[in-house]
């Protein structure tokens, strides 16, 4: 994100990605429908199956076209062999600036009770999170799509809030929808296992723009009918079985830190499966240690100086008893 | 394959991964001809050369256009690091309705000799295989391809046969055909991992309505001139290096006995190089247990309880006497 | 390369993925401008910040639009996961036709020491190295691109010469380079994995028309802002890390000798990171024994025989002391 160059806009990006999604609506199991707003649902896991690979375009989808997300058949962890892979040119754009699960979305107006949290390129375009200003970026669009972990498209109230925020005609809107415990919303949030260690180096304080490059790996993690379960199983994907390398502009002393702070082993709450720290706070998210929520190896290469510094570990053991 | 969504046509979805196929036949060495009926045939290992990289996008084509086919520098078996991952959304109908090669093409009324398993989705506009109707599915299309394990294209009969089951004009058929000895024939084979798990869970009565999700890999087994050593490699790479994981919508004790009747173990001619089996029965195929024909280790996750088991196992040894 | 089969042309494969690169130039971080002379420059790491994907990109520009180049969360070296894996349909053609840095470009007629190996398609249009002879393939375009392995854009009186040369006007003359110490152009050299196992093989005296497919994959070396020690990397992540398996169709003898004569084990220099060796000789490239350009383990099968042999073997520990 250099200060030379124009950003590309990951809604031109992005958008031909949505509608090849679309298009493939009934090879990826989707249901597409018109709200009562006149925006677009994409349905990816609620009634409709979906399927990984929904997942996997879906997770393209909201790192804004600036990334490639790929399944494999190794990476971290041997008795999980097939993993996703996350990789962007840029991961602070890619990842931060349109992936991160970062924008309420509330019902606030109605009294449906929605809620979740907007991921995606629509994001950038509304631009309400204090991040954008941090990140010195925008994009403007005349159509735009958001993604959510939920397991049913936002009513009115909340298409209409979107709406206004972006600047978006309603129709012009889509919500492209999945719950965690279906196949494509467990792939899509595995594949944050990127942006979990770009928005971690960001809490602990490391500069944004020295972060050039990064790569990012975790097992797929099998579905859970349970919420909590569900949950937990994408958070252990990359909490114990998540790798990432990051590439820095940064001196030596930088890289190394940043090593040594990214993993999700720096956090008091490490050694349990998350669903157990979940019920162990009964359930208040917010008494869950944040540190925990980063990947569980991390390799940090300084483009600076060329050295390469190392945190973490996998836990293969852990993911077993997630998974199982 | 739920009620509820219409079916995407895989004629539709591979038609134009064939004309790409045709337009780079100098890159994949390929040799597209006109055969005396009209019919296009493309020889993509016989008399010329073919390649890898066909034998890759050959399996695309087989799977219908519903899925991924691609190459990995890491896999099941350690030794032979180069190998072959098959992922569709919809697995049963990308790899039954679509890649098994089930339709029989004998040549009836000429004195050819020539017999061929069809694959690919002229089956599905086809239709003749008792199979469509358990899978309560069927293409139409006015322009289709066959892809043949054969070391030559059909004759002028087989052609007239296939155009008037399909109803389509010889002119429109397309005859994909590399004999398994081939780099392309070896490649296509082998990428029928994830399909022999899919047929095996149909032969021990597994709902296959019930199987939401799949994805498989082998190792890219050595190509060899004679043609019992290429199919016993070829076998292997299945049998005692292929590894899948399930997604079921199923109970647990199905999910389970999936896991456990799947993989090859359960036969009981599993212990040798399927060359070997083969002289032993003195070459009479229907004389070998069935029950073999499926990948090395299985990996089924009911995702209605969220549980995953296991079956099977991979023999790196027997891979390494088959291949070497 | 069968006689039998015309060849693809290299530019016109190429020439589309040289647009899209630089259309994405926002999102790969380049810089494209155009030179005094009238060529297109872009700069892939030198004054841009440039990214792996640039390089990944850069390197299938280099194959003449004849082979893929993927990324993957493991390979060959386990400590450095993310790997880069080059699989070309037809190798020689791919690889010596097109992507080896074999045209030498230097300043002769201007004050400014420029000096290069071009590498790509362009060199195909003006076959000035005598390797196009042995090859016996020509390409021709009206539009072309070169690669580069340096720090910044040839000087004009080099852009004449490639236009004379080639008979293309400068201004329909792409130019991509990018230094080795940075992401592109460490991305870009490692890729050439599977290039250097072809040009051992001819150098040891093997038939290049008898290698018939070929698949490499290396580690991704970090980046290194000094230049010998970046070199080193690259070249390490191939001499120590690297691993290919050829396809040949020849006698078992020859394929014997092949994987046995082509690892970089052969080298009376093998056994210390590059850089050491090049401090060794006091940085006189000349002096290094040429045998140790090679991948670290060979895997040659013979077509012909079926036939599978071995050579070499992977190095964690020199790959670990040249990374670090």
């Amino acid at each position: 994100m250099s200060a030379s160059q124009s950003y590309p806009s990951i809604n031109a990006l992005s958008g031909p990605l949505v509608e090849r999604l679309v298009a493939d609506a009934a090879t990826l199991r989707l249901a597409v429908s018109q709200a009562p707003g006149g925006a677009r649902m994409v349905d990816a896991g609620a009634q409709a199956r979906g399927s990984i690979e929904a997942g996997r375009r879906i997770a393209e989808i909201c790192l804004g076209g600036l990334g490639t997300v790929t399944i494999a058949p190794s990476g971290p962890i041997a008795s999980w062999p097939y993993s996703v892979t996350v990789h962007a040119a840029d991961p602070v754009l890619a990842c931060l600036g349109s992936q991160y699960a970062g924008w309420s979305l509330a019902d606030e107006t109605g009294d449906s009770g929605f809620f979740a949290l907007g991921s995606g390129p629509g994001r950038a375009v509304a631009a309400v999170e204090d991040l954008y200003q941090e990140l010195g970026f925008r994009d403007s669009a005349t159509k735009t799509a958001l993604v959510l972990e939920a397991a049913g498209g936002p009513p009115e109230s909340v298409v209409a809030k979107v709406a206004e925020a972006s600047g978006v005609k309603p129709e012009d809107l889509t919500f492209i929808f999945a719950p965690t415990q279906s196949l494509a919303g467990s792939t899509q949030v595995v594949a944050r296992v990127l942006e979990v260690a770009l928005h971690k180096a960001h809490t602990v304080g490391f500069d944004l723009h020295a972060i050039v490059d990064g790569i990012g790996s975790a097992p797929l993690s099998p579905p859970h009918p349970d919420f909590i379960k569900a949950m937990g199983r994408t958070n252990d994907a990359i909490i114990y079985g998540g790798r990432v390398q990051l590439f820095v502009d940064a001196d030596d002393a930088d890289a190394k830190q940043l090593a040594e702070q990214l993993p999700s082993t720096t956090s008091s709450d490490h050694g349990a499966p998350f669903a157990d720290i979940f019920a162990r706070v009964n359930g208040d998210f917010y008494k869950i240690d944040g540190a925990l929520f980063s990947p569980a190896e991390a390799i940090v290469t300084s483009v600076r100086s060329g050295a390469t510094y190392r945190g973490g570990r996998l836990e293969p053991t852990l993911v077993d008893s997630s998974f199982a």
